[in-house]
């Protein structure tokens, strides 16, 4: 399977470049009869737009989605689902001074190096705006998720630079641009954020992504682990450099009395796992972390190479985003959506009618 | 694909329990003409065996790998390398006790309630045992990147419970049971491991790994990004719930003018990235981490459930390491093989005749 | 991998209906550096058009495809390429009759019973339309594999009801609606493809396809046969009831000292095998032919059931090709053209660097 | 997924040359909870067993499989099986002499051409022997299918050189050496193929399967399409150069009138489709017919190339069928209780909740 394709059973390949005419996305293996019309992929697709804040980049696209396919009156038929989303605010210009010139940190020098060529209209494929035509896929693994088994993702910023940010109010995090769940800390963020920019740079954050009512039983032992897959997914996205599940990186410092997740009738005790136990759910909320580095389109000078190798200065101006992790939310839950989707699929194919003597138990989030 | 196997050409299946009569792995795609026998595999293998050193599990297994297929006078010929290794110190009456009830933290609970039933021994298909074979078919992928590219693979402790540790001299880590690369520590990590096991708990750990001379442009936009596969490897692994590439969780708090990686004639100024850049590596160190939880089975007591979700107290005797991240460097470094050979095959496939007119630049580590 | 996918590594994503606003595919994997544009695509496109001729549909379809990605400076970069071709000749009302019956030898019935509900109008994703897509997506590995090897593939129709059909001039095969390489025989087939028209019928086919100048060495044991991919692909095609190699269905009848092609240095003496030894390219000409049903809407009535499961009877009218077999040309080669990218690819990963002390023989085609 | 792997999801991985110690597979995703033993296997391994008539190869193999996971307390836990299946009697200096020609119409030049070695001992990977731990994993199929959906795959000869052979009893082809379903027949044949092989010749063959309780509804449009998995699985049998479907490479000279299976309320009228409409199941009988081409492997002296490209004269004495179609039963068999198994399980994971309004109609075989 190639690059550009993800799932096995609900699978998701797309196209598109920041700069050409359109982007896109063939959504395979979705189950029949699912009432699905444009109107339930759009709210996703604006959480991620552009534009909509002084906090983003200032290219204006209105990311409409068209349906070309896999859906009869309104509901879907079982066959692939043709997704396009046209590009109509590129500006190539911007980028004819750095075509010749690698910014650091930046896809550039390895696409230069693995192909031979490269488009460097914004950065081709290697852009954040290629992750559209997965939001709207994504959108369609949360319909379903959601109208079958009551399943909900929803994420948050949790980091900003220096700041940590708590998961205060879940809900309110869609409503401000920073994705931020802690409503007081917004006035910080919106200043601190806008320094960063004033100074020509940018900043790293990170993002928590959590799906409740997940049945136990989603993901398979060894290279099928649902903990796996979720890491393959997230680290697919643009500038992620981490991913944890539950308490991540701190496990390295828990004893093991401290670290399990103990059971009780009437729900697991804590959250220490983050849901999963032996790459399986167990029904408890599924918690992941990203960790999203700087962007590296900024505006303060940097040392490079030439496409001939010679020595070089670079400074990118353009419409940039100062911190690639905020639009990265709706991004996270397209792709934990897609990861679940196609977990329970799976599941179900192989496990659909096994019954468990073992009561589910679930509480703690 | 199922999900006990690796790799889309360069790819690996394993199969295998704790206590069954043997493990194994079909080891598919592997170029033709190398050089192989059983001693090349038997180095690794030793390296993740137990019953070596106090620190790890008691059980004996000689850990003896047969090649049943897929060479002919001593050379690969192209076709399916099958291996297997005998299981001969397994000891399932310590399993009796808790064959009704769950290890908090363990994957018990989650088989059971995905299949219906599950093989109690050991941990079955959940245990750390079953990457042995993982481990036989890293030192395939292992061999041929050395021989042909010098690519070299080489893991180490980065952290045990609170104490982090440096790398001082890599070449060191095989040497001692930790795996430990600051040999100055290990009396420390002698005295705080015996201790953590005289109180009947268990420690985390973070394992990093560092891969020299991976050839710029392995790796794909998308769902075909190097780190992603990587992700999708190490979280594979038993116990893992972090995984890092670079600087990883520390790039939320970076501002991009520190995080980019200069390029200057001579080299890369400096490697926050950890060697990729857009998915595809860069020709820089490939630097990973892994963060293990502490092993569930431990002797201090714990709440849970039996099998009809009846209350219940678990405490766990037998064979086990106080530690799965020690042993957890060998299959890190088996699981960062078997991704750089499957994607050096990738990128030979479609980039195979690439020229690119930029001259590679690698410096700094 | 889902069911709209084909291919390992030059991987071929499509979508569409047959009625719906537009089909299209995505195309993984391509090499980079290729000169692309649509001009290359258009040709294959227009072979198998409808209404060019008064033997086929006269739904008039222009089938101007569109590259959306993948190319920059009209060569392509090595992402993924997106292309659409829309439809602009629907006429759905001809369906409304139908739409509550099953056409017998259709999938109207399979589809219900699978997927509870169809997309009727026009066979929905069940049309000879979708393959427009597939000869697009083969159109770019035939420019590929044809300036790289020099390799080319070419079809013909070689049974046409009880006609059977030399191959006199391959290359006059494109110049005529038969896509008949025996000039000859045009008026006898014009002749009798009318009558069955009259008559309210349809007829059956064979096709035969050649591919020249492949090199040995691609396929590979087992499931990965070149010979087993090309089985795939062939009965992948709509109608497609049997698929053969080289003497196809007439070794059953053979002596092994008849069927074996012996080797001279000069060349292969014969050509029984088709072109393939173990499943892998032998560097002879490939030959494979695909047997079509005859369409099976056709005007004259015939009795089903409705979707209650209540007897009826139907009478398709509308537009439909009374040979599904003579378009199937252009898309028998499509697939042929497909597979061989992909494992021409395949084959370049695993054994880039083999060399043979055996000497290349080809000859004997 | 690489060559040696079938399957989606109930995927089979195979290992194993001829005069290697032993051959086996990983049979991945099974569902759990099938009972499952040795016993089990065996019956299908006795079918495909060499040296049990002098109609086959003499090589005396006892065929035993070792089950090596995967099951627990006499059941299958969902988890990867490990088969395994000594060779014993090897006669390896049998080859000496052909180590350095190519046997025209075998494998043999083609792997040398795309390895730059090969296994010539019993033609290593390209052995008819390998099929052996194929046939052991379409057991487990055949057992799940029976036990859950009644559903039953039986094939026998249906033509063995000119003589064409009627299913008369379809249960007794088992119990005769030619799997020749018409006993009054069997006379012939054995002084038929008798003749074969003493005039040093081999004779090629055609084989008919059918599997009756099939559910409608399984495969998918496109590349997902059940007659291409049965095109795909039974085209990488050794020796296969044709697959038909229903009435096959007839089709050609059909109506659509006489093609068609009108529907009936009681059931089809006919089954010239052979269980398939649009790629999926129809709830009919599923009819496949594989033509086999006769052994390469003969006596009766050829001419070739050696491995210098040099003339040379050759002549197979050694253990070898003299048609290869006999034990092709089994084998054919098997291939498509792995693909009704794989595709039951992909039906169930995306329509698994699909009900349609149309009652299920089947008579007519």
């Amino acid at each position: 399977m190639s690059g550009n394709t993800i799932g096995t059973l609900f699978s998701v390949t797309t196209f598109g470049e920041s700069h050409g005419p359109a982007l896109g996305a063939i959504v395979d293996g979705c189950p029949p009869g699912l009432e699905l019309s444009e109107q339930d992929l759009q709210p996703d697709l604006e959480a991620r737009r552009t534009g909509t804040s002084r906090h983003t980049s200032q290219r204006m696209e209105p990311d409409r989605v068209r349906i070309l396919s896999g859906t009869f009156e309104g509901r879907t038929t079982g066959t692939a689902i043709g997704l396009v989303i046209d590009n109509v605010d590129q500006r190539s210009r911007d980028y004819e001074k750095i075509k010749d010139r690698f910014r650091p940190g930046h896809a550039d020098y390895a696409y230069q190096q693995k192909y031979g060529l490269r488009d460097y209209r914004g950065g081709g494929r290697s852009a954040a705006r290629i992750t559209v035509a997965t939001v709207a896929a994504g959108a369609i693994a949360r319909k379903y998720l959601r109208e079958r088994l009551a399943l909900e993702v929803a994420g948050f910023l949790s980091q900003l630079g220096p700041h940590a940010l708590a998961c205060v109010d879940l809900a309110s995090a869609r409503g401000n641009p920073f994705f931020c769940a802690d409503p007081a800390k917004l006035p910080l963020l919106e200043e601190y954020l806008w320094q960063v920019r004033k100074e020509g740079d940018s900043i790293g954050a990170r993002v928590t992504v959590i799906a409740r009512n997940v049945p136990p039983g989603l993901g398979e032992p060894m290279f099928g682990r649902l903990d796996a897959d979720i890491a393959f997914a997230m680290m697919g996205i643009n500038a992620a450099k981490a991913v944890e599940i539950g308490d991540g990186v701190a496990v390295a410092a828990q004893r093991g009395s401290e670290h399990r997740d103990e059971l009780l009738p009437e729900g697991f005790a804590s959250n220490h796992s983050g849901g999963t136990l032996g790459g399986i759910s167990s029904g408890q909320d599924l918690i992941v972390h990203v960790s999203f580095k700087p962007t590296s389109s900024i505006p303060l000078p940097g040392r490079t190479v030439d496409i001939d190798g010679s020595p070089a200065e670079i400074s990118t101006t353009g419409r940039h985003d100062p911190c690639v992790g905020l639009r990265a939310v709706p991004i996270v839950e397209a792709m934990l959506l897609l990861v679940l989707m196609d977990q329970y699929l799976r599941n179900r194919a192989q496990c659909g009618d096994v019954q468990s003597r073992t009561p589910v138990i679930t509480r703690s989030r």
